[in-house]
């Protein structure tokens, strides 16, 4: 039977504890148990009924009638809407703590709720964000394929990987580079077969400018960059089209001709993940030795503690993390 | 009673005859009867009646039984599928005329089929499309308001507008200058108000950088460029947001927030429009002295002639022409 998942509470001033209660009060059998990491209190203030555990492994036993947690006491008490930074290091702590169940294989992933950058930045922590953050700390254990992270965020049946993710739109036609757009191209295509059970994944490449550069007149780097690595790609046995135009990739016919779409930019994925499902996307990282989803939003100060947070975003998370964890447990 | 519009059947080797036909098939009340001006023969041959007329104003007395035709033969055959240079400057004559009908009041507005750029460059035209031609061709006409042409994009609800349009990626952040995004605001905020009887328009501003730059760190042209002329343009009046992270802006609870989205670049406004409605965008030029709509496809040489060319986007530009005759004629 797959192990249970590990999640994350985030930053607890923030809207993780709702929305991680409100995905235990949606458990379903798409989804596998989780325990969560984090301030057993503050899930108790939810309304919900917790039990304590100690490793993501007892999580089946109790998952039914209370949500399992692996209780960690913050030094500081929590505000709703106000972060302190002197509780920033527990939220990095229950990171580091959740990838290592992940790696040991006491969990099969990983889900994690919103963190706050300024805190913890504030606290000494020296990463971008998240990914870069469990990206480091796998960095020494072992992995069959390329490595990533490669960021992909899916909304309904679309999946969009990103080449770049967080830079200013002026610094993205020169990180576009055949290196990168390849090492992406083949964490997806890896991660299409082992995350996603699909035998003979079909890629999109988006072109980085309008009409896919018109032959050379709205610019060069289709000819000069992203045809010779499609080809090159394909040579190496991945099914991924030329360059195509972005704005014909993702409409309902679109998405039905592939399993994954090559982003060059951020918006240029984000615009049409947060249109077709602005509220239910999914952030992926893939190409990694452990399973790690977390929804597409951030920790809404602003409406955290007022029960209006939506965990449709936490919830598709945690169904997305379980069928990965299926699909790796399958092969 | 609004006039009629005046339809080009553009490019003839192309899909303009079938879908021409299809909208006078699809004639209802909601669109102001149309005549077109082409070669009679290639609508004949689409099996439809056709009706000779001289002007648009002849129009509406044979609308109901028969699609009304401004006959000019064409000097040479057509071939579905291969465009003739020879018949090139018919193309760019029927526009002429056109514009001279909407100018002279015969015609409420033009509705334009699309044209094929490289036959027309064989045959001397020079003009990067159809918008800058009727720009040109009305540059000397008597207009009270913010000159265009500015480009909109529609889709379902979506009125995207975009500052820059048909340039590479890497041109973009320097040509998004005050002076552009000011003056796309001012033209679309008076169309709003002139043509989509819109009292008072609601513009939202996508950004230009990821998260709207975030503060800075992801670009810094929100804060010195975007920023300062949103404040300028609410002090003119314009009710326009700051910059807002493009991501955002599209899905439907952002659309019910503002009539008409300011976008940086093509893409930007193009992946939303197409994600929500593939077939049925209108491409609107604002800003002229003369009401312009037009299909946002090309000419389709490639499914010309089968019978499978969809109309949707004729039909909903034919609409929307007839929407904004109206509001104009309203005021």
């Amino acid at each position: 039977m797959t192990r249970p998942l590990v999640l994350t509470l985030g930053e607890p001033a923030g809207v993780g504890p709702e929305i991680v209660a409100a995905a235990w009060r949606a458990r379903s059998a798409d989804m596998l148990p989780f325990a969560v990491i984090g301030d057993a209190a503050l899930l108790e203030a939810q309304g919900i009924a917790v039990a304590d555990v100690f490793t993501p492994g007892e999580a089946a036993q109790h998952f039914e009638r209370a949500l399992p947690v692996i209780h960690r006491a913050l030094p500081a008490p929590v505000t709703v809407g106000l972060p302190d930074p002197v509780n920033a290091p527990s939220v990095a702590d229950g990171i580091e703590e959740a990838v290592s169940f992940a790696l040991s294989g006491e969990a099969s992933g990983l889900v994690t709720a919103p963190i706050a950058k300024a805190p913890m930045y504030a606290s000494g922590f020296r990463f971008p964000g998240h990914t870069e953050f469990i990206a480091e700390l796998t960095a020494d254990a072992p992995y069959a394929g390329t490595r990533g992270p490669v960021m992909m965020l899916t909304a309904r049946d679309l999946r969009a990987c990103l080449v770049t993710i967080h830079v200013a739109l002026d610094q993205v036609p020169e990180l576009v580079t055949a290196e990168r757009v390849a090492r992406t191209a083949r964490v997806v295509h890896e991660s299409l077969k082992r995350d996603f059970a699909i035998a003979r994944p079909r890629l999109a490449m988006a072109a980085l400018n309008p009409h896919a550069g018109e032959g050379g007149a709205l610019g060069l780097q289709e000819i000069e960059t992203l045809i010779p690595v499609a080809e090159q790609l394909r040579g190496e046995g991945i099914d991924i089209t030329d360059p195509r135009p972005a704005d014909t990739l993702f409409h309902d016919d679109a998405r039905a001709t592939y399993d994954a779409a090559i982003c060059m930019y951020h918006d240029q994925a984000l615009i049409p993940v947060k249109t077709l499902d602005f509220w239910g996307g999914v952030n992926v990282s893939l190409g990694l030795p452990v399973i790690r989803t977390s929804p597409d939003h951030g920790t809404g100060f602003d409406i955290a503690g007022k029960g209006i947070a939506r965990p449709d975003s936490l919830i598709a998370a945690v169904r997305l993390a379980s069928e990965m964890a299926a699909a790796r447990a399958a092969r």
